[in-house]
């Protein structure tokens, strides 16, 4: 009962041919050289694809000229000859930007041709009230942050893309961001504008998606099948089946965070009752470990928030993000109120302990049912769940084994996130650079306009 | 950020186009005959598939000698010239079977290539209390049965399904059907060497999964993403994206019976606690209503059910099953409590309509769960639930209007399946016949030898 696969006949054939195969051979070449061990030679590229050598050094040369490509000095050879330059990723190329608005920070992550994460920042800010137009200007400062850190480092921008917790349309327009107060954004039309990006526009998508993503890229091969959860203020699902994104039937699937868990239970935001967020989000955790600062402490926004620019390093693993000292100024720092929960729970503190069982068992029941209707094979606890997971996971996992229906058989794997807070963010600049690897051409063709 | 469609190149094109040409060629024209709007001529397929004509009448020489297609006589033409003889879809050559073993009752049905319903046969049985292989013996009397009716109506069969309640391997072995009480049933080894079955196997398949197939083929184009629920003793689900079905990671996909509703609920046959199939299974229905029959009126099993042959007519719509009479005999026919439900309801009973309304609530809340995961727009009530759809649908709208976050936005229909409680038997055999139609030249080659 199998489907055969799509396979163009005739005209198709004929087609793919004549018009597309220059491109294909160089998306092909690029990958051939993204994928490989050591830096290939041009002969090497030419076994490995079939292509004539007078081909593959024609498509090399122009990957090299559209600053795709670098040559590198030769690696030491076995047999006889000389030998050959070696080919890998260029470094000073095009970059990925990848931005994320969230309720309680914003993040900007620049990303080159090889992964390399090459600029980091990270703003705390209660974007609450803030209106849309005021919170978009605060990404705008940090577009032009890293548009001259690019300068800087002889990048080019690629294209950007914006990760938002909430429902995107396919051109951008945030129909609803619950935990934001937002309703009909039309992002691309405040932000889409702004001179860093060269009239190239501005991909806005879902954060869970993009931190799916963004976990996709960076665990390793055979990753297929998960569900990546991001715990914030709201919490969203992004779903990975199969190595590729499930973006649901109309581009809004995920939203975990609104499946009733106690249909009559505590009113949501969203209108519903008893949804998860209400019993896993990071303010009903914070609040049943007595750890949310009151309402009183909280300053008014000056829409000027405190600045921190991350490292310069290697991904963090461990989701954490530190205080930068505006929680002294009566900003609300859910990282750092996230840090004390789980330095409370670390001393087995009773408050800490019962409120991060709570949610856990409130996420196992939504997880389970996630499990059983997808059958996915792995948990991914992202966002304020990864430095949490500690904690969190067991009881997931006991849930799951009580509650789905195939857990004999199919075992199933809860773990922390591999990729922090900024997740979303460097899934999104992941995009753009997937982008440019997987359709080279298309920047060639910008490029040498 | 959209992913390239996968193209083949270099080698790939060139294998594609010497060996399978004529396999791609041969389906595309029985494509564009099955779904043209009258019978095409030689001359019109020439055209419409690019081909040359002494290739499409190779082609269709070929498919008719293999009984796939048949002459008729020339439709009146416009313009000069003969009219051409027509071809339309052999109703003489291969037939699929496809076969359902439920908690309550067994199905087969027999369907040729234009879809047409040849045979009907369906045996009401409790089958809790009856060991597997001879729950199996019960399917072999159907398949026997309907060999002989395929023999005397000119058909040929040329594959077998058969739809499971429970969790089935890419082997057919049956790991799990709580309701059968079945563990790791071997189906193919208990059945597969069934003569009629001529060594080519059996395919077995979820039967939520195939009655979703089923209702996907009988709806009109464009019934591309939905829900499929499949309310019998127990509740499956199957998921329709894009017009594929969604078989999930491990293909264990749509088990919304224990999709928990309310978290430390009536314990369920699973294992787990508040099943979706505690508050909303047909007998968790019948006995709100007080419609269930006391076990003292249950006869014990004979394993020779009272058999009951349905009408080979058009596709019956209401997903009602009327009582064979073997009520009289003490066994318990859920078909006939149903109706009396569905009577009882009609006359506004109120013991009826709580347990409806109370049974919609939980599945509504499941329901919301489903989309606002998957984004489906299309919610399909099959099985016992499609003669209940006019008491069900409304609260389950109610309770989707409610909780899902994007309903604002896109509004989802909830309405009863278009096939009825054979749904499962039919999506079976018409899986069989797609194959023949996809792949016509697995059918050529078999005939040929
Ligand atoms: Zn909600
Ligand atoms: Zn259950």
């Amino acid at each position: 009962m199998a489907q055969p696969a799509a396979v163009p006949v005739g005209a198709a054939v004929t087609a793919v041919r004549q018009a597309s195969l220059r491109e294909h051979n160089l998306a092909l070449v690029l990958r051939q050289i993204a994928t490989a061990d050591r830096p290939p030679s041009r002969a090497d590229l030419a076994t490995a694809t079939g292509l004539t050598r007078a081909t593959v050094s024609a498509l090399v040369d122009d990957l090299i000229t559209g600053r795709l490509l670098t040559e590198v000095a030769p690696a030491p050879r076995s047999g006889a000859g000389r030998p050959a330059v070696g080919l890998t990723l260029a470094d000073h190329g095009p970059a990925g930007l990848g931005l994320e608005i969230n309720v309680d920070y914003l993040a900007a992550v620049l990303v080159d041709l090889t992964g390399t994460v090459r600029h980091r920042a990270v703003r705390r800010v209660d974007l609450r009230p803030v209106p849309p137009a005021e919170a978009l200007s605060l990404v705008g400062e940090l577009i032009s942050e890293a548009g001259a850190e690019a300068d800087r480092q002889d990048l080019t921008l690629a294209g950007t893309a914006l990760a938002v917790p909430g429902l995107v349309t396919a051109t951008g327009l945030v129909r609803l961001a619950p935990n934001l107060g937002w309703r009909d954004v039309d992002v691309p039309a405040l932000l889409g504008a702004h001179p860093i990006l060269g009239g190239r526009g501005l991909g806005v998508d879902n954060e869970a998606n993009l931190a799916a993503l963004g976990e996709l890229h960076a665990a390793p091969p055979g990753s297929a099948n998960f569900v990546y959860i991001s715990g914030e203020v709201g919490i969203g699902a992004g779903i990975v089946l199969h190595g590729t994104l499930f973006r649901g039937a109309r581009g809004w699937s995920g939203e975990i965070g609104h499946v009733p868990v106690h249909p009559e239970g505590r009113p949501c935001r969203c209108g519903g009752r008893g949804c998860l967020e209400q019993y896993a989000g990071q303010e009903a955790i914070l609040a049943a470990a007595g750890l949310t600062d009151p309402p009183s402490a909280r300053a008014p926004s000056t829409g000027r928030p405190a600045r921190r620019h991350g490292p310069n390093g290697p991904l963090r693993v461990d989701g954490d993000r530190a205080d930068d000292g505006s929680a002294a100024r009566g900003i609300p720092v859910p990282g750092a109120a996230i840090a004390r929960l789980a330095e409370a729970a670390a001393r087995d503190d009773p408050a800490a302990c019962r409120a991060l069982v709570d949610a856990a068992t409130a996420l196992g029941v939504a997880v389970a049912g996630v499990i059983n209707l997808l059958d996915v094979d792995t948990v991914v606890l992202g966002g304020v769940y990864a430095p949490l997971a500690r904690w969190l996971a067991p009881t997931v996992r006991a849930e799951i084994g009580r509650r789905v229906l195939t857990a004999a058989w199919s075992p199933v794997t809860v773990r922390a996130a591999l990729l922090g807070g900024d997740a979303a963010a460097l899934g999104a600049a992941g995009s753009v650079v997937r982008t440019v690897l997987e359709q080279p051409a298309r920047w060639l063709g910008r490029t040498a306009r």
